[in-house]
């Protein structure tokens, strides 16, 4: 029998608050939409979440590779060849952060006439 | 047949980019899951979201209310009582947003684990 803590991300000093810190995160949510696809080189990566900075794709990517949710392959090529793709555990986070990307899309119709609402009241 | 545009959250200038960056938020996301018990005073989202200022929650709360995720409603008391709740189309979300909360619960663990792994190697 196991005796598991009862994590709470609610509850500020939970560590389970660190995790979801970084999945509930546009930047993250997009790279793991992507390399849903398969595996991604850096440059690809880039080009495919509009509007990332290389800064901001490297670190994020960093963090990732921390939190063992993506594993990082480097071919000793010239220039060097750098890949990314999702471990087991970031499959598991995959579907979720789609469906956050779904919806979006799916939703964005009703959310600009809300707006459009909220700012003519 | 209706024609809808090719939302897509990848584009940098989609609006639903907008939407996403809303949802994908670490505060959106606990204050929805609070909110997905029910109808909340304001000082009771703020004691139930632990470690959130004031000033960003009224921040959310408003960003929420605009998208068209929230309503507000206010009691003419002294002194006077705000309520929040999800709408319809807040509601939708909820799922989503829980099961980010749920994923960071469940799998703490082997993020621990790999945090470990990385920064010993």
């Amino acid at each position: 029998m196991s005796q598991e803590p009862d994590w709470n991300v609610l509850t500020a000093t939970c560590p389970s608050r660190t995790s979801l810190v970084r999945i509930a995160n546009k930047w993250t949510a997009m790279i793991v939409i992507v390399l849903g696809r398969g595996r991604t080189r850096f440059r690809d990566l880039r080009a495919a979440v509009e509007g990332i900075s290389g800064k901001v794709l490297t670190d994020t990517l960093r963090d990732l590779e921390r939190d063992g949710l993506v594993s990082r392959h480097v071919y000793a090529e010239v220039p060097p060849r750098v890949e990314y793709e999702l471990t087991d555990l970031g499959r598991t986070l995959h579907g979720p952060l789609l469906a956050l990307g779904d919806w979006a899309e799916a939703h964005i119709g009703e959310v600009l006439e809300a707006r459009d609402r909220y700012d003519t009241r």
